[in-house]
């Protein structure tokens, strides 16, 4: 079979090419009508799904393979990525039973030894434009596409345990540093950047202060013209002053209560 | 030389019993007099410190090992350890050249190939109560001692840009979750907190502001007692309600400005 011919063309070019007990996971979030959103990939054969991953190459930095994998599933090249936990518990296969898991993988004996091998994982989370994304599976898997972050099935592996965390990571960044740029057209509203924030935080806000805490910050240029159409009064455009979202993304104290 | 064998020894036990291509680093702080301290290893026959590290064991979780590393070089078992980053560079080796660093340590080649082989390493750092600990070195070392973190000197590898990260991320931890328990006496008064809190910090604090905070996070019990003895009226004497602490951990978002 050529499936069968190029597995073990893969695991041998694994065994060759790439750091063995490691890997990288990543949880690529994308905001898109309210709603965040996670990308998934559905294993061929399988009504199973897991996050995105990589390995690493012997000469490559850690930072550059998260950069890497997340260019092949994505497309896209420049990105918010951000390496937010590492998971090495011996039994990551939490929600299947392995042998349940490699059963339905299918997977030959040696590409199971290989590929289900422990592999302490380092996990990435990434923050994307929507729209942007051309969604594409690899080798292993026959699906690639967006799930509500509140709607994930069971995972293959400790993939939720991963999602739990980078979205729990990601509310936390919410605190020291400033959040939305690619996220967000490049002119928006307040309302637009308090729906952003309220999507990934899970709870409503005050709005009043939502807007005072955001111009506190001193990262958003007001534009002259407003946004015409609503059913309200016009409400102003917005778009980050770059450079101060930079500085500010640098020097994370300003956000500290 | 017995020093030889006993390394070929251990260099046989690494490739039998732990995973490769992923170690472990530990930033261990210890607070004493006004004062930040890391423990640090130095190298058999050189003058270059660097931090302790271990490896994982096949069957071990990557948790398991950091406390098990830790366990060894401080004698505590139940201490506060946290992850906080992986590293991965390829090029680990910042201060010296990686020739330079293995003429150093004199090793023969073979230790140099698995010892000195690129690592892709997760950072740990643990708080523990100075007082208790016993450094103590292991195998390829023959120091093992607190350093003030204003005075740590060039580091092999990159662990002077591990500390960096650690000290940057025991800061922002204190913006989200109480610091403290373990760290001070069973009973301490309030000025005794601030000045744990301007230490890792870095910075002087406003007393009102500093006291009105704490109490806010309703995780201290104001004890009955006075401590007496100092020059000023008497301050209350606190402790940490172990109840709410834990709570306090677990449920970060109450330290979210």
């Amino acid at each position: 079979m050529e499936y069968k011919k190029e597995l073990q063309r893969l695991i041998a070019e694994f065994k060759t090419n790439y750091l063995s007990s490691v890997s990288i996971d990543l949880v690529i979030f994308g905001f898109h009508d309210g709603q965040l959103k996670v990308l998934l990939l559905r294993w061929k054969g399988t009504d199973d799904w897991c996050l995105p991953g990589g390995r690493i190459l012997h000469e490559e930095n850690l930072d550059e393979a998260a950069y890497r994998s997340l260019r092949e599933r994505t497309g896209l090249s420049e990105i918010f990525l951000q390496q937010f936990h590492t998971f090495g518990d011996v039994m990551r296969y939490k929600n299947f039973s392995k042998q349940e898991t490699l059963l339905k993988l299918g997977l030959p004996d040696e590409a199971q030894r290989e590929l289900v091998s422990r592999d302490v994982s380092v996990g990435y989370y990434a923050l994307v434009e929507f729209a942007e994304v051309t969604p594409t599976p690899d080798f292993f898997t026959e699906e690639c596409r967006w799930w509500d972050v509140d709607q994930i099935p069971l995972l293959l592996f400790d993939h939720n345990d991963m999602i739990t965390i980078a979205l729990k990571t990601l509310r936390r960044q919410l605190s020291y540093q400033p959040i939305g740029y690619k996220l967000l057209p490049e002119k928006f509203t307040m309302p637009d950047l308090q729906q952003l924030y309220e999507t990934i935080l899970g709870q409503e806000l005050d709005r009043r202060n939502f807007q005072k805490r955001m111009l506190g910050y001193n990262i958003l240029e007001r534009l002259e013209e407003r946004k015409f159409g609503g059913a309200h009064k016009a409400p102003y455009l917005y778009r980050f002053d770059k450079e101060k979202y930079e500085k500010a993304l640098a020097n994370e104290s300003l956000f500290v209560g």
